[in-house]
């Protein structure tokens, strides 16, 4: 198995991606390769001045041009074909690689991914999924991908959230929900009233119809189907309130010192405290958006994940070993065969 | 003066709304008149047992007809003709009473205002207004009256939530920004790239450009223009995250009686902890969505506001002091002049 690592991708760069490699690298046989995208030069000299050894075969593939976090997408596709991301693609298009991860520019990323790779067969439009931090961790897609989404991709859509969840969390039936604004299917858009009716005439998924926007936090779906124009602004409402949650707390909790100054006189007092705070820092790294992983570009021709451009070594080394994962278990394989099927039927 | 009160709308109903009615009287003059629509008998009954004595005049307008909260909007237009919402309108159609306020069943509301009052001359579309409790309370909509807006209905609810703002937070140039999903225009769906051309057309609007999901916590606009699918399921998120909070703040807060026992042992401790708590109560109360008085029904030709079904006394009161204060500042008659002015344009 060979997967390939995009070397310079995220704010922070080579260093992150190249720790998270170290640590996913101790899940790989000997035989296996962790392919390294980026300039040769630097990913070379950094290994060696850290005294880096891998658990598995690493291999450099030299990638000059700079792709930043900032860049258009058109844009760099026209000039950066030399970049960690365009040769990284290339080489899961050439089927020298089997599968993609990166913490860089989502935008440049999905923009190559169709350019050098494809959509599937049977698939009109990509989605990119993520999983919601909270609760049973739903996959939530599309998140941007397709802005402009119709019935038949909000009903692709929930295929590739059902065979991603099946594999990702070994799940029989993942239960799948349409996010609109009533039970009822009467209650949504045009658009969305379509897409159930899609949805719920096929056998495989297991839908349980429409879910709203505060069925997020009640452990209803394992896959939240919506377009990548809500989707997109439901995630980043929730990215600011977090953000806002912890600015706000660490106002109110001013006075705390006084507190604290109390327990210290008093025994017994001095180990509820700590735990108090403690839970709420715990509340609010649950809902973190940090702590994820790849988000799966799904329906494109090859395995594709992106990380957050934040991304810890951990969420480096857990993008990878996603990768991985949907690799051994032949996930673009089983894609296909559910696509090519329904392609069929549909010329039946 | 008239305002009408529909006095059964709520999950409590008619407790809450007289109490609502009383408060908000003492904000009249004598010569002003509250319309209380509803069961004739039981409202004065519940005067008098209460011995309610109201700062303005009241009239009661028997209304037999019950709508329940779940009540369908299509069943309850053919069945209920005489309910405390229907009744209600219809002395707003015959411009008996200047405004009309419920914290009824949305749904319904919005279908008899529509059939009953109609829309504004040059509004295709109403728009379901709220403000959102965060930071400098921006005015949302539409919220879920117009779940498939097209261009011209996000334009025209961007000038519903001008004037709105303008008349209801005295501001002179309301800052509006459309809802989207990157700042360039280019990145938004087709029929946000569209509505964007249309509002940064018009001179009337103070136009930030595209906002995203995260921005409702960075006091960037006063008006927040969207579609009422998004709008809806977006509101509903936020609703489900405070909720999800306090269920889980509750739980993290266990281990503190024992941080109390320590405290109580201690005198400086004592002051701080309650305060530490009484800030994250605070914290969440700020973004609770029970605050919030009446939610503003935009672009047909009546003043009709909504307040939640959960509405305590202080909620009703502020509906109808905002119904008041809409009423006072002659919204409606300055709503038809800017829609009137731009139909006119239309057929030069």
């Amino acid at each position: 198995m060979k997967i390939v690592l995009d070397a310079m991708g995220g704010d922070i760069g080579l260093f992150v991606n190249l720790e998270g490699a170290l640590l996913a690298s101790r899940y790989f046989s000997e035989t296996d390769t962790i392919i390294l995208t980026g300039v040769k030069s630097e990913i070379e000299k950094h290994i060696k001045d850290k005294r880096m050894s891998f658990g598995c075969k690493i291999e450099i593939v030299d990638a000059t041009d700079n792709v930043g976090m900032g860049d258009s997408p058109t844009k760099a596709l026209q000039e950066k074909p030399e970049s960690s991301i365009a040769k990284g693609l290339d080489l899961v298009k050439s089927k020298y690689a089997d599968a993609f991860f990166s913490p860089g520019n989502t935008g440049v990323i999905l923009a190559f991914s169709l350019t050098k790779l494809g959509r599937l067969r049977g698939v009109n439009r990509p989605a990119l999924g993520t999983v919601f931090p909270i609760g049973k961790h739903p996959l939530i897609l599309d998140i941007g991908a397709t802005p402009d989404a119709k019935p038949e991709n909000l009903y692709q859509f929930a295929l590739l959230g059902h065979e991603y969840m099946k594999i990702m969390k070994n799940m029989e039936k993942p239960v799948v929900g349409l996010l609109s604004i009533g039970e009822e299917n009467s209650k949504g858009s045009v658009v969305y009233q379509k897409a159930f009716e899609l949805i719920k005439q096929d056998k495989v998924i297991n839908f349980l119809g429409n879910i709203e926007g505060d069925d997020f936090f009640k452990n209803k779906a394992d896959v939240i189907v919506t377009d990548g124009f809500t989707g997109n602004i439901v995630l980043k409402f929730g990215e600011g309130m977090v953000h806002w949650l912890k600015e706000n707390l660490k106002t109110s909790v001013k006075p705390l010192p006084l507190a604290i100054l109390g327990v210290i006189l008093s025994i017994p007092g001095i180990l509820g405290i700590p735990f108090f705070l403690f839970s709420i820092k715990k509340l609010l790294k649950k809902i973190s958006y940090d702590e994820i992983g790849g988000a799966p570009l799904l329906g494109v021709d090859g395995v594709v994940l992106i990380g957050h451009g934040k991304s810890n070594p951990n969420a480096v080394k857990s993008g990878i070993l996603n990768a991985k994962k949907l690799v051994e278990h032949n996930f673009l394989g089983e894609l296909k065969n559910i696509f090519e099927k329904r392609s069929g039927n549909e010329t039946d």
